[in-house]
């Protein structure tokens, strides 16, 4: 046992088959997997300490997760360790070297979500666990523009669930993307950055832009319900299936670490 | 119990959990749980006759079945009936009344294929069961120079399975084409398009193509096996997990039945 020395993960997962990335006794969750896969390895390494609270069934490309290692080994070796002894719907991409105690969630300056709608009256048995599928006829052009509101720094209040009690509800949203894959315009890719977000806000700003879409909901009640801070206002919570946490910058340079370990 | 009609269904599904198309003693199919979900709603309905029998793990988008219906019903209605009763892994597109005893497999014109490839020396948790992952550089102008071989009507006995019986071996192909998913230049689509495949052919042609990518065979290898017939000389079968069939051509017009049911 050597000197502790911090590795910082970058994990990718497919959501489907877990209870979320947070520890829940009795439940299959992301951060306890990667836990015991880490203890395999190096019992007395740390806990993971997760960046981001992915819900269930959230998916993930660039979850960002830091441990204290006290084998010698350099930090991208762990990818290869770690990809060996996970389950198969985690992977660890990338290992990065950082300092001991490191802890992403105090790092993260930007987060980029992309949650994809599958526009179709019929399921697809390929997408179900990745797109929402929404059976009404949408209204893209309108979609669009109210996704306009989203843009800038807002009080996003309106736009948590019920039980996030953060006292700071200030957030600022830098880019926002709606996008048909190709030219059927059947699946739509929706991509939301921010410096940081509230819980379910992605899934809430989703939902509300889809009733707009639908006309089940007004065009301008994103800025309406900015503006009154009122989650009544604003509409339905999209599914946790069609999410995925794409990236997080954490204000480290590429070349720090790297994504190919042999 | 009325007169029976003929239903020509398209179906997607996931491979993943099927031991393939073709039903099996013992072996969950897609042939047989659709025929159990036809049999749920309507007992004396025939047995589906398939078009394409896909291998454990293949894809579809655009599989076709025929089947005999006994109940007084609109053919597009058995897409909502179908759907309520399959398993989700399995999605009914589209259902099209046909003649009673009709089989695509005799009028299956023109089939194309999707594979995907994920050039990558690290595992990606959310493309496991889509994409085959490829760890090697690859050299993908020397996989397109290669893959222009393909084309064309040729005898492709050396690109077929071992165990295939079939004694005419000639087929045509009307396209292939290879082309990255985004910029980064990770993921590859290849698509493979002709009037009718041996047994494994798409995936050994693109096994071949990706050890020509790898340099592990030289440039020229395809053209060298489809003029001895050599299997030996063609290269490996890539896995099934990253081919979905995706469309079938039986010479029916758009018009003719309905993919939205409601």
């Amino acid at each position: 046992m050597s000197d502790p020395r911090g590795v910082l993960l970058t994990l990718a997962y497919d959501g489907t088959g877990f209870s979320g990335w947070a520890q829940q006794r009795n439940q299959r969750t992301v951060e306890h997997e990667l836990h015991r896969a880490i203890a395999a390895i190096d019992p007395n390494a740390s806990p993971p300490r997760g960046c981001s609270r992915t819900d269930a069934g959230v998916h993930a490309e660039g979850q960002l997760a830091a441990f204290d290692a006290t084998i010698t080994r350099p930090a991208r070796g762990w990818v290869k360790l770690l990809n060996n002894v996970l389950p198969e719907d985690i992977s660890v991409r990338c290992a990065r070297e950082v300092n001991v105690g490191y802890n992403p969630r105090f790092t993260s300056r930007q987060k980029r979500y992309r949650y994809w709608v599958l526009a179709d009256k019929v399921p697809d048995a390929l997408l179900r666990h990745r797109a929402w599928r929404v059976g009404y006829s949408l209204d893209m052009d309108r979609l669009v523009r109210e996704s306009k509101s989203i843009l800038g720094t807002h009080d996003f209040a309106a736009f948590r669930a019920v039980g996030d009690e953060r006292a700071h509800t200030i957030r600022t949203i830098t880019n926002v993307t709606v996008d048909p894959v190709d030219s059927t315009r059947r699946l739509w890719v929706f991509r939301i950055e921010g410096n940081s977000f509230l819980y379910n806000m992605v899934r809430i700003l989703v939902g509300t832009l889809i009733d707009v879409a639908r006309n089940n909901l007004p065009e301008g009640t994103i800025a309406r319900a900015l503006r009154d801070k009122d989650r009544s206002i604003a509409g339905q919570t999209a599914p946790a299936h069609g999410l995925t946490l794409e990236h997080i910058d954490v204000g480290l340079q590429p070349g720090e670490g790297s994504p190919w370990p042999e």
